[in-house]
């Protein structure tokens, strides 16, 4: 395994034919966006590429597959984009996979072997990476790889309003916006909701308590209640946002029970807390400010160990 | 009155030494942002410049004015920012203003009496001219001017996300941020939320009405309501963004009543459809995508007048 550079990133591509690049589960707009522009990309350069996604497309981001359809070849290079770890892989997704060729990657935290890692943590998105692999391969921007690049960027910085943004962020955006329908993914990302998501707002902010003098907030959904307002994955994005924005609140956590009774929680942080180090004691991770980890348990002791676990580390 | 060419408005602010700058009506983010930006520029040259707010800056906005204080002079020109008609002027903010000499605006609507008008309808934000006069008045940015800057476009585009956004509007963003705490204005506007407004927002969900076959959702709340739940003007902002957001809804209107027996109606649309054109049949006006009026009644009649309206508009 070594760590290469962006050209050495971009020669790698270069030099093979035949690509299956790889997305992580419960797939976002940077891992998907990423992927898409990619595979654009590599056909437009005259070389076979497929994407692996773990499950079905989630139905929001249909627009990126539009132009796509699944090439029949053996693969003969692997990329993981926006992929941290392996236990994101989800196993549909490594069918058929022995190794992994090249990883691509944002996360500083990143901890998949694959032989060639390219790691920027920096970049706001993996989609940022993307673009600036384009100019190295020679290819240029085009609907398809831009609408990509502007999902990427825009998902992971919730539309350049989290402190990941940078100016480059803004860059990438202004040049890829004049190729794609930036708008409308725009609309689908940040605007529009559906009634059962509204509902599932107006439920989750019902459930909001205040811990550690109003430094926690902490909101859960349990299967049930996904049930009775027929709320679905599509309408369970976004929610971990919602308890961080109260006045005063530094740790926000958002419990969403799974079937089989595991938790999935998601902490979002202000004010520099370390939310990657807080989920890490339950065997998670991610971002400072952005992190997760599933916990398994029914819904009140999982509650207590959350709130307990956030006292101790907020004092 | 001539209209000018943006060099002629910066001549006019370099000719000039005594100035009072503007602000329209329900101060917002953009008129804030060029007003500071603009008087911090322009005492950057040695000028002297004053900011006229109606009623009291918003204290969201407090940081915009901490390098700010009120110089003692008798002023020798005006400009106004922002600010597309004269029913936006208040009366506090004309007291001792006998004419306009200058008018800095990017609604394409404008109808500023003013002895000089710079419009660009194609700036997201006035603060996208304010930006672009920097160079030819010859000042730098250092943070005051770009917190400035950053404030009016970002709060204009909701954050990069409203259709109005361009590649310029990112450039000018990615241009202003390293001299700004954009993340701490990007804090205060878009992510922060008093207990009380998250109150607000869910009695306002609870208002939700759908016309028109779902295309029109109407929102409403009361001075009783805001009343009992501690809400005040800081509370209200960005409610009227809500109904849009739901899906199939082109036109969503938010109603506000305020003390007097006036409702405060803020119409937001997608899909093209005209809102300044829907506001003009009340006296309004706006933006094609947002726009408002103000109409006198109690709120069954208020509201069956706007439904009966928009029922007809969406035929």
């Amino acid at each position: 395994m070594s760590r290469i550079t962006l050209d050495e990133a971009a020669a790698l591509l270069k030099q093979h034919d035949r690509f299956k690049i790889l997305t992580h589960t419960y797939p976002d707009g940077d891992t998907l966006g990423c992927a898409y522009a990619l595979c654009y990309a590599l056909r437009k350069l005259g070389k076979q590429a497929n994407i692996a996604v773990d499950g079905k497309l989630p139905s929001k981001f249909g627009y990126l597959a539009e132009s796509y359809e699944e090439q029949d070849f053996a693969h003969e290079y692997v990329v993981s984009v926006d992929v941290a770890a392996a236990s994101l892989l989800g196993e549909s997704v490594m069918e058929g996979v022995e190794r992994i060729d090249l990883c691509i990657d944002h996360h500083g935290s990143n901890s998949l072997e694959a032989d060639n890692v390219y790691v920027d943590s920096s970049a706001a998105a993996a989609a940022e990476i993307i673009y600036q692999l384009l100019e190295p391969l020679g290819v240029e921007l085009d609907e398809n790889i831009a609408g990509g690049i502007y999902t990427g960027i825009s998902t992971d910085t919730g539309c350049f309003c989290y402190t990941n943004t940078t100016p480059r962020t803004h860059r990438i955006a202004a040049a890829v916006m004049p190729y794609c329908d930036w708008q409308q993914i725009n609309y689908i990302n940040f605007v529009i909701k559906s009634r059962a998501k509204i509902k599932i707002e107006r439920m989750l902010l019902e459930t909001m308590e205040f811990y550690a003098g109003g430094q926690c907030a902490i909101v859960y959904t349990t299967v049930a209640m996904c049930e009775a307002l027929g709320a679905g994955d599509d309408e369970m994005e976004g929610l971990a946002s919602i308890p961080r924005q109260i006045e005063g609140v530094k740790m926000g956590i958002t419990m969403r029970e799974k079937a089989g009774g595991v938790f999935k929680i998601s902490v979002r942080t202000n004010d520099g807390i370390d939310a990657a180090e807080f989920c890490k004691k339950f065997g998670g991770g991610g971002h400072p400010a952005a992190s997760g980890c599933s916990v398994e348990g029914d819904l009140g002791t999982v509650k207590r160990m959350m709130i307990d676990a956030a006292e101790e580390y907020l004092r």
